[in-house]
């Protein structure tokens, strides 16, 4: 799936002059902001968020070193194949995106993520880690190991990509993973499908030496900003204060609200130039999302619409594949973007959650992904924005912040609801979305209808 | 089942004068004492452990409020009935074996204990919690309690014994509970059959204001000492180091092997006078453990036959209800103990585990009990004691530290091998236990043996 190339060339996303976008003048009030943070005042200050653990931990072997490296890859060592998710798991730890740690995880790392969600450094300080970053391998894959302290990771051509060194292997409890972390063992998640149920018996940890910055080859690669590079940029342009949204749906317009609104706040409270990091989750998704490359393109007329400003917005992927796993994975979304530099971080109703996959009930309490983000060890540092459920508001004819004390005003537009009207290539009220972005979902699911058949595919619940 | 009465009336076990065992002529060098200790090194020092939080919790109504209370909880307030497990929690609260936590959990603690087994507290500092404490009640109940914030808490004959103040309602996600409590969900587990699948879809949170300590009138009150009874008995026999040691099932040599070692050790560190706390669980077990009564005439006999020293030795009561939730239920039992003084902690070979209830394999892996004991947010203060496992070695004709180079010389005998001999009114090998406890095991299970019948129950399995 992904393939390697030396050179890093990513760009961020447009240089669009500021537009006004309509929901700027929208009312103010509605995001709830956290009226006590914990432990420190919201105080503006210069420099970005430091990285977990102090410093941002990155596994690419040198240029120098990498001939040397590939040699003992392919030649000395042990192989285990990685899996996509595997890869892209791979491509995470790589770039430091779950610093400080510095390879897959083992044992001890395993059990306190799946116990605590979180680590313990040596220097006694805690760092908030909630979804296991593993490699599983099975019976044979461990007997070709034997007693080899080190192995070379390959990808499914058997090209060496990365070496494991000093590694640990030990049990894999499939049943006791899934249940610490998705709080339910019901058959139907989609990562234990695809990732765990067929997985091996075994996991296997150590310290990550990656052969060379991950590609995908998709056209997308300019979007994959590293932390580093996030870093980077965001200094670039001298953000002060760095809100992250995290998303793997298309940008509606009560999305845009509440960015904008975040944004008109954090203005308020002082601060000179906060940033939003749009930034889409790349990694494995279910079945039924909309595919990265829909959703890039559905973001880029967003911001060519105006719906989103270019200069104080950069939207970029993150690599990260979906655990779906609610109010656990929630951490990890946020704690990542730490990682970035991001020191506000915004979350919605039921972030990460999905239907209960046998029970007709939503998996997770809608609250319970704010509430647990706000009391999890490690993210003391981090400022979190949680926000009310935006709807289309029928008296103004766009979207905003739900009033309960007029429900009958408010049109809930849920996911299966938008993917049906797209795919019937019916518009959605006007206001619910930029028409350039609406337009690219209809394509998407023009693509998918069997040419001739006229048939739809049938609706699948989010 | 428990009854109140004004007089707290509790001795401490025993008094005999010491008598050399047998097993303290034992090699001493198979206990694995910590390389090194976490963060701290180990120092000798006069005085307890202070509890969590600071300050020991008690929440039993004082004295001269206690008829103002009755009067309350009996005429004014809503009542929420308490289950036999309930009262135990509720006695567990009272006397601050779960200090700082100061009634049965509101919303805010259930989702900090799930997810982190651990609490924060107001000055950022970080307690351990890993079993929820929590009171069900069901739709009827919730619409009768209705908008009072306070409800009284009575017992199965309808008597208040407890005020539950600023009162939470949220939702029970029982499915969620036991998935992260226990790492299965699977159908068969001990508690969960007991005391989650018929309870309440509701949760009911506040502070806690118990009338009057809780007493079972059982014979066996005196042994329930409260964490502040202990502390003042530990300290009236000067207690430099506590070392508490828990059990659930008869006292056997290979126990007693390792807990006089323990003392040896800590003696050899230096401290002056290592006081074991011999601390039987007391509350719900399940079906084929030995019930407490029989286990404690069982320890009686342990001490009378100077397997262990009566004069460095207190045995107690912990009134807890047992989860076997393995290493999340550890970390329970330990932090519990700091509270009523210990500042080591005996861990074993899979603390708080069972087989797993469908398939046939452990539930937990022997291991993680004590490795994620080690590293559990909040018990950093604890010093924990991992132990090598001790089993009968033939050579020897008694109990010892199994040595991995000549298994052929050791015969491990299970808890059900156990059962399966006394049951028969066969003996162990010599040395395995006291005879006096063993003939404490054998009247037990005659006791159980239908009268003319000869048949024995058919042996459960550990």
């Amino acid at each position: 799936m992904a393939s390697m190339a030396a050179a890093l060339n990513k760009t961020p996303f447009l240089s669009q002059p500021l537009t006004k976008s309509p929901s700027s003048d929208l009312p103010i009030a509605a995001v709830s902001f956290p009226s006590k943070p914990r432990r420190r005042n919201i105080t503006v200050h210069a420099g970005l968020i430091a990285p977990d653990g102090g410093k941002l931990v990155e596994l690419i072997v040198d240029e120098p070193r990498r001939r040397e490296k590939k040699h003992e890859a392919a030649t000395e060592l042990p192989r285990v194949e990685l899996t996509a998710i595997d890869m892209q798991w791979m491509h995470v730890l790589s770039e430091g995106w779950a610093s400080p740690l510095g390879g897959f995880m083992r044992e001890s790392e395993f059990l306190q993520t799946l116990h605590f969600n979180s680590l313990r450094l040596d220097d006694g300080s805690v760092v908030n880690m909630s979804v296991p970053i593993v490699l599983a391998i099975d019976d044979e894959q461990k007997a070709s190991i034997g007693e080899s302290k080190r192995v070379a990771l390959v990808d499914s051509d058997g090209n060496p990509v990365a070496i494991l060194t000093d590694i640990e292997i030990y049990k894999h409890p499939k049943e006791e993973r899934i249940a610490r972390t998705w709080g339910t063992t019901a058959p139907g998640l989609p990562y234990v499908d695809e990732a765990i149920t067929n997985a091996g018996n075994w996991l296997i940890g150590g310290d990550l030496e990656v052969l060379e910055p991950v590609k995908y080859n998709d056209g997308l690669d300019r979007f994959r900003l590293s932390p580093a590079e996030l870093r980077k940029e965001l200094e670039k342009r001298g953000a002060d204060a760095v809100f992250a949204f995290q998303l793997r749906n298309p940008v509606h317009n009560g999305h845009a609200l509440l960015m904008t609104d975040t944004r008109r706040r954090l203005l308020e409270m002082g601060y000179k130039n906060p940033i939003l990091l749009l930034h889409p989750l790349g990694g494995y998704t279910k079945a039924d999302d909309v595919p990265l490359s829909w959703r890039m393109k559905q973001h880029e007329k967003v911001l060519e619409d105006g719906v989103l400003d270019p200069e104080t917005t950069v939207v970029s992927i993150f690599p990260s594949p979906m655990h779906y796993a609610g109010p656990t994975e929630v951490q990890w979304h946020a704690k990542a973007r730490i990682n970035a530099g991001a020191n506000f971080y915004i979350v919605g109703r039921d972030p990460a959650g999905m239907g209960h996959p046998v029970e007709k009930r939503d998996l997770y309490d809608a609250d319970h992904g704010k509430k647990v983000l706000s009391m999890a060890p490690g993210l003391e540092r981090l400022n979190i924005l949680p926000f009310k459920v935006a709807a289309y508001d029928k008296t103004q004819g766009k979207m905003a912040f739900f009033d309960p004390s007029r429900p009958q005003d408010f049109l809930f537009i849920s996911g299966t609801k938008m993917r049906t009207l797209a795919k019937n290539k019916e518009n959605p009220p006007d206001g619910f979305m930029c028409p350039g972005g609406w337009q690219v979902l209809v394509d998407y699911y023009d693509s998918l209808t069997p040419a001739g058949n006229g048939r739809l595919p049938e609706v699948v619940s989010a």
